[in-house]
């Protein structure tokens, strides 16, 4: 289907296009579809935006990564499709591993994605096929399978759009993990070390671009961005912000019945 | 997947798996999956349950349809994979005919649902292949075209999961519409004649059971049901629960950051 330049949704239509054609392609599976929709619920709550607490946890994100040992990027078939170029950028960028984790795990979905990510410029996929050796304690889905030299022994973990469980015991396992949610609500944005509340089309060039300016700072700057972040108090200020924009339909809502309401 | 029973969202990933399994058999499209999506997060936060508006709007609804000439139930993917019991229920204590009407249509597609209708009771199907034959004006989209004895010669249609063009074209032709919607600021809920704000899954069963005690009452009593009901007081008060949930979580948030947050 043709997307008119001027359709008001335009982006986030081209956005469903995108993710329906991955589907086609193996990279996406059906639950990712349903998965992005509820997003793209709580991002129309949001204001379709990021907003400035979203550009304070990606700040020290980038800075939390940039401080770490062994950072990974955990990648699933949304997140390939929807930002493979930026996962690859970001990566080189702070010195990151890539690693393939699905929660519906198939060696062909693997491949697919590691051909993605290729095809954006990664030089080394993790996690793909028998290098998921390792296993995280106390996770029954197939998503628990990690890589060695990835997810199980980093120090820092970037799970953009990941389920609750999984981030719970990657927390469990003493990593320090950041999580991309548009919910704030959700387990995954309570558990995570920094949530950044935005949708991942617009997080992730942010994340790059931050990169860049952050990567040469001292160390000390770095720690001094991460010690003054609140991930609790960030997480309030993005739920004020849905309940700003519910509130503000909601006192229009009541103007229209007043004037002209059935 | 196996869903274990005592899961807190288990009713909600039984759903997902049904529309996933209807993907597959041709009954839902990918386009499907995402919109369930968005209507699973405004269900979230309206608490996964039929509000007392809800019920209202389908007290009204039903009185509506039992009052009406030539009722028609229109049905897409998700309702067919989703409510086709309930729909033929419906359509049978109401007197209501029943139109395929389809936003990506295909000859396939339709007879696929037409079947799954049929299989659930359903003795005549309307709007499959070149039944429709008329259009609704000013719509672009191939969901214009409905069946000449059905949805174009209906004055009163139930268009569970609709999208806001064709609620107002509906609307625009001078037909009353009710729509299941369960973000009560879209342009559905905003156009429709009555708008249950509520998830089809529990709506199309309460409707059943509501026509079954509606269906024998005098005309004077379902025209003041109709009276009665202000759909604008009804969107307002749904979208006061929903805010109200979000204050709630809000409060909840902030005593948790206090108590403590990192």
């Amino acid at each position: 289907m043709r997307i008119p330049e001027n359709h008001p949704r335009a982006e986030s239509l081209r956005i469903r296009e995108r993710l329906v054609e991955c589907l086609r392609r193996g990279i996406v599976v059906e639950q990712g579809l349903i998965a992005h929709g509820r997003g793209e619920a709580f991002d129309y709550l949001l204001g379709e935006r990021t907003t400035i607490y979203a550009r304070e946890a990606i700040r020290a994100s980038v800075a939390m990564m940039l401080l770490a040992d062994n950072p990974v990027i955990s990648v699933n078939g949304n997140v390939a499709c929807l930002c493979a170029g930026d996962v690859v950028r970001l990566a080189s960028l702070i010195n990151a591993r890539i690693e393939v984790n699905l929660f519906y795990r198939s060696y062909e979905r693997e491949k697919a994605i590691e051909m993605l990510l290729k095809e954006h410029g990664a030089s080394m996929v993790y996690g793909v096929g028998d290098r998921a050796s390792m296993s995280i304690p106390e996770l029954m889905s197939e998503r628990r399978r990690v890589d060695r030299d990835g997810i199980y022994s980093a120090d820092v973990v970037l799970v953009p759009l990941e389920d609750g469980d999984r981030t719970e015991a990657l927390v469990r396992m003493g990593k320090k993990v950041v999580a991309v949610d548009l919910n704030p609500l959700s387990r995954t944005a309570k558990s995570a070390t920094i949530t950044i509340v935005d949708n991942i089309t617009r997080a992730m060039p942010l994340m790059v671009e931050t990169a860049k300016w952050l990567k040469d700072e001292p160390r000390d700057r770095l720690n001094e961005i991460l010690r003054s972040f609140s991930n609790a108090r960030n997480l309030e200020a993005s739920l004020a912000v849905i309940r700003g924009s519910v509130d503000d339909m909601y006192v229009e809502r009541e103007r229209e019945g007043r004037e002209g309401g059935r």
